[in-house]
């Protein structure tokens, strides 16, 4: 790919668009802008524009469209796979400013949002209208049009599904420039080809998400959570399929282990409220009254004693409940502040191999040398773990690091899983993305790709691109 | 396009392909394979294959790729848009004996299919294990390849959402006979394009679905429906919004008019359970105890008396549930046995706006001169409206059909609404959609099919294709 160096004359185009200065960084780009939250993909954009509307980002993807020039989408930049990072430079459009909520829709449950709104700021704004957004990833100040980019789950997921089934409508700037809308206020659709869904989890390769149309329920008028010790691991997990066999449909299932634990408590400098045990399972239960929710956590909670449980613990104040969800919330920071580096998996298994994959992993700490911790989603199947770089040089690191995700990787492929649950596969990912998907897949997504992008300028070298 | 004409060299290699006399039709095509269950969408195939197995499959559509010869998919001929019509002619692949269910999986709480298993065949299989298949398309003859295709909706979507949301996996011949798999048992995924969302609802022009994984729920153990007359249907649908606010959550929310319940009690020879008023609101909710039903119901009930309610009867039995639900079951049917022939229409709109579409649609009977009968899903905006022919001659029926169809789907576009919630476009709806949506669109998918099926072999002429 051979793309048009950005230059001052590209630079005057945009100080034409755009006359605040304060929303163009130039001379002095910040670090940040250069990688995500992870910093092991990592490549400096020309330019950063702080867009404010629609209209500006149609202007900018017009100009880079004729003149050739590489443009890549940014949000928070908490991604953990490069997704958002100018691998080619050009232009970044940063979309922190555009994080207004432009309509609550109360008759049709839905809220328009502009792509800069923070998953924290939509959460507080509708349950303050009694609403509820279900999706519920762990990081909480990601913008929603990241989460829509990367088709974000999170904890909620096992009752309620992740962000795609949450995004009723889409307005789209094409790489071309052209503004689209893609389904509506609608609850059913099957008008032409699925574009919504496709543009759901293309991470800023296939168009700029401009303003997102979302899906709101009622908001639940009670939530309690169960954190159940257990003898071991292995025991909690194996208890999640039977949990939801029993119809039982909790809100979320965690697995957390002690080690994990412990980082959070030192990461939070705040106990967690139970130590009797190694093994955790964290159920969360919702509903609109405390005798529905009760009666649904009993059998759950005699499911978990009856398969070993030695304890069940219900937290029913908020105080309770916010402190065992915030230690929960704040593992990956807490891993992360843990150790020197840290790259992650984010592999995604059919939910009765979790054992497996967790056994697997842990077996695999001796075989490569090297620090593996991890929690998840063990209600979805879904599994974050994190391989430590702590005292190892970059390069011995890497070697160990590369060497256990390989073996990961053909692991999660061996039991029916995918490369990626929630994180997405941006930059870092792609080897694995190509290793696990047939070649003729690949083929149609980079069909795809040039129908919406014939000049290959939106965020480049992403997904399954070289 | 031109295609090559299949002739009997061709039927040979089919011959060759399939052993069994009986699996290809050659010399007399029974005339239900030119058109699906409205006629004004008609062309025969020159071969009808009753494949087997993703082998044949596979081998046929290879054969057809190299050969130029267009292929038609075809399940149980259940649809109303001409979406399993041949309208190139060439070789048409029914499903109907691909009707094996290969494996429930009770851990991860997936099934897997084959295409051709009927809709009704599948729930029955589930319910027997105590699990529950939630999309509830009225037309239960159906087979699943083809409600994965038009991603069928149906009654539930209130509360469960549509095909698309229980499809996990899907195995698929593409164009050039090469088999694929999208997806898995997983529950989250975001590695790479969604192309399993895409396939969902193509209406079979981007693959052949040979396979699929589909997500399955605990089968709630109660279900109680509310049969509510209301003085007039515009009070009662203006209810309906204040329900969805109400944190209830019914399964179901169907509207009805007498006009169209007195053609089911004639269709069917049986009296409907209520007859105190032309408007009624149907209502159904699912949970796992009485008490937690009658909570919710009861707040619901009392929230449409005070809208206006004549009454509300509660079906607690299961012989009045099934009189009710087979009446709303077979209102299709009913209408279509209640005149000489008609058309239909299945727009989609936010819900509150379905009031204004009722009577825009009552008042286009006098403009248009037409009998128009309706009746739909008020709980998610997605409306099924027939434009009758009764005595008019088949040239004056077209002439005010055609009119009452563009003011209908100009009505549905000016409430935000789409062309189709879930029958599709097919071949009969494509200048509506084209309409409907921006032209950007109809060239991306155009990419999309070229990108997928670049001789145009599969499905010619369907969705968008001229």
């Amino acid at each position: 790919m051979s793309y048009k160096t950005f230059d001052k004359k590209d630079l005057e185009f945009l100080k034409s668009l755009i006359p605040q200065e304060d929303r163009i960084l130039y001379e002095d780009i910040n670090e940040e802008y250069s990688h995500d939250e992870l910093s092991g993909t990592s490549s400096y954009p020309d330019v950063v524009v702080k867009a404010v509307s629609t209209e500006e980002i149609s202007a900018i993807m017009k100009y880079a469209y004729e003149n050739n020039i590489p443009v890549t989408p940014r949000g928070a930049g908490t991604g953990l796979v490069g997704s958002s990072v100018a691998m080619e430079h050009g232009i970044m459009i940063d979309t922190s400013l555009m994080n207004h909520i432009l309509e609550l829709d109360e008759d049709n449950l839905t809220i328009t949002v502009e792509p800069g709104v923070l998953l924290m700021e939509l959460s507080a704004f509708v349950e303050e209208h009694d609403l509820f957004y279900p999706p519920d990833p762990g990081e909480k100040s990601a913008t929603i049009g990241g989460n829509i980019s990367t088709n974000a789950g999170g904890m909620r997921a096992v009752k309620y599904g992740v962000t795609r089934d949450y995004v009723r409508g889409l307005e789209v700037v094409l790489p071309n420039g052209e503004v689209v809308e893609m389904g509506g206020k609608v609850v059913k659709n099957s008008s032409g080809y699925a574009l919504k869904d496709l543009m759901i989890g293309s991470e800023g390769t296939l168009g700029f998400i401009t303003k997102a149309i979302l899906k709101l329920l009622p908001l639940p008028k009670k939530a309690i959570s169960l954190l159940v010790p257990f003898p071991s691991l292995e025991q909690a997990i194996g208890t999640v399929p039977k949990i939801i066999k029993s119809k039982a449909i909790p809100t979320a299932i965690e697995f957390m282990q002690r080690e994990v634990i412990i980082d959070a408590e030192q990461y939070l400098g705040k106990k967690f409220p139970d130590s009797q045990s190694d093994a955790y399972l964290l159920l969360k239960f919702d509903g609109n009254s405390t005798e529905e929710i009760e009666q649904t956590y009993d059998a759950v909670a005699k499911l978990c004693l009856e398969e070993g449980a030695m304890d069940v613990l219900i937290s029913d104040t908020e105080e309770r409940e916010e402190s065992i969800w915030k230690a929960r919330g704040a593992f990956l920071e807490a891993i992360k502040g843990s150790t020197t580096y840290m790259d992650e998996v984010d592999m995604v298994v059919p939910r009765n191999r979790v054992n497996e994959m967790v056994e697997y992993l842990h077996a695999l700490q001796d075989d490569a040398q090297i620090r593996i911790k991890s929690f998840g989603h063990a209600g979805d199947g879904n599994l974050h773990a994190y391989l430590l770089r702590d005292n190892l040089s970059q390069e011995e690191f890497e070697k160990r690091m590369l060497y256990a995700m390989d073996k990961v990787y053909a692991k999660a492929d061996e039991l029916g899983g995918q490369v990626s649950g929630e994180h997405g596969i941006g930059f870092a990912k792609k080897p694995y993305l190509k290793e696990s998907l047939d070649p003729a897949l690949i083929t149609l997504m980079s069909g795809i790709k040039k129908a919406f992008d014939p000049k290959n300028i939106l965020n480049p070298h992403k997904v399954f691109q070289d």
